[in-house]
């Protein structure tokens, strides 16, 4: 491996979304250095714990330096098994477990879980997928008024990603509606989303960046020109101004940035994960 | 607050969406418990970490027990006042980033992020979205020699929300076909995914819940009845048998966790996340 990289691992006895999630923070705080991670997800008895631990294990031999491992082990028998690697080993479960069964006064059951937790809660978050895929990109406005929120903002500004990470993780039914240059040539609201005024929420881009997005897609087209661009989310934005809509730049921004922001500014409420 | 009700808060000063799921992960340790959350995200100034401080106190002097807070800070000063929270105050930067400091032999950054880190890979992720959706419910069958994975199976098995997780988390082009009852009158697969045998993942579910879900769509109807659903589950599965797919039962598994094993039963490669 060159100079500057190191090795680490993800690993859980369930699907290891928490500890990848977490892991990615955590190395995030060094941006100096380059990681090799690796996510080992469903290690869930002593036989695979322990080839994992040799994974490890030659890793660290080859290496000059201690890999990194991330884990979310819920069963004390395999945590202790991925504890022993030689290696970093840092495990949120066993630090604040112990402190949280002390403050909650009970034992931790020690299972691992990504479970349907509450069945409602999962059908609702169903629900809104089917939702926002039927109010993409404007293919369907006259249930519009079912909407928690509508996305708007013009062609590759991030509308149709926000709005299904919006309805997965937070179960929100996000519909969107792209701005047009029809739409562009009156001074009110396109007229599909003018009864839906405090629904909207704007994204708009740097034109730089929008062009690089169109150009993928149609190379070299009017429509991923500089100057199409720049006309095309001048006049959203002016848009956006004149009507009080509250919007967001997502240049470089995430799409779980986005959908954070989004909710936080609307005060739309973030549903319960399944846990 | 009903006895067995414990607050939990999620507090960051980025989307808080790593810190929710782990927070998640934590409490599902204790099932006898029932958590009310409130995720606050985006406490990213000594006034805001002020006022989520004082609102957690309210909270306490309320409450007969302690609060939960668990809450990832990268900045010292903001840690500080957040832990200085009357609650057990659970925050893995402040255990964990002292010892990654030390085994990579440099400082964090004490930045928060959920920026982009790698402009390429999100736009990979964009590609496989777009690709989900387009290649959504049999949608358009041509291009399936570009996808990494065709999810198959009958109507409401969760084949649609298992792609887009599969794009969203983990960049996958993840297309998905449904059978219906003209492909199970024949012995062959049918004929859009026969050529792609080697990346079909089928899914089921068992009957019972599948009358649910589909009294929700079309209640009374012959495709909602038990016997309708019978038929086509084990025809379905049947299927599978015949030509050696991979499938899973998806009935008391989350979306999450359909996609995670889907990933390790194929052996497709987890995309590194934005971090």
């Amino acid at each position: 491996m060159e100079e500057n990289t190191r090795k680490a691992y993800f690993i859980s006895n369930g699907t290891a979304i928490t500890v990848e999630t977490l892991g990615h923070s955590l190395l995030a705080q060094f941006p100096d250095l380059h990681f090799k991670t690796k996510t080992i997800p469903f290690v869930d008895t002593v036989e695979k714990a322990k080839m994992v631990s040799q994974e490890v294990e030659r890793d660290s031999s080859e290496e000059n330096s201690l890999p990194i491992v991330i884990s979310t082990m819920a069963s004390p028998e395999l945590k202790t098994i991925i504890s022993q690697c030689k290696a970093l080993v840092l495990d949120p479960f066993s630090d604040f477990l112990p402190r949280l069964e002390k403050t909650l006064g009970m034992s931790s059951s020690h299972q691992s879980g990504h479970r349907i937790a509450n069945p409602s809660l999962y059908e609702s978050r169903i629900d809104a997928i089917d939702f926002s895929l039927i109010h993409d990109d404007g293919g369907k406005t006259r249930n519009y008024n079912e909407s928690d929120i509508i996305l708007i903002g013009v062609s590759r500004t991030g509308k149709t990603p926000s709005c299904l990470y919006l309805a997965l993780q937070f179960g929100l039914k996000a519909a969107n509606y792209p701005i047009t240059e029809e739409d562009m040539e009156s001074d009110r609201l396109p007229e599909p989303i003018r009864p839906f005024k405090n629904r909207l929420y704007g994204l708009t881009t740097d034109a730089n960046r929008l062009v690089n997005i169109r150009q993928e897609r149609r190379a070299n087209s009017r429509y991923a020109s500089l100057e199409q661009c720049r006309f095309e989310l001048s006049a959203a934005e002016e848009m956006y101004y004149k009507n009080n809509i509250k919007f967001l730049n997502t240049t470089t921004i995430s799409v779980e940035e986005i959908a954070a922001r989004i909710v936080e500014d609307t005060g739309l409420h973030r549903m319960e994960q399944t846990s």
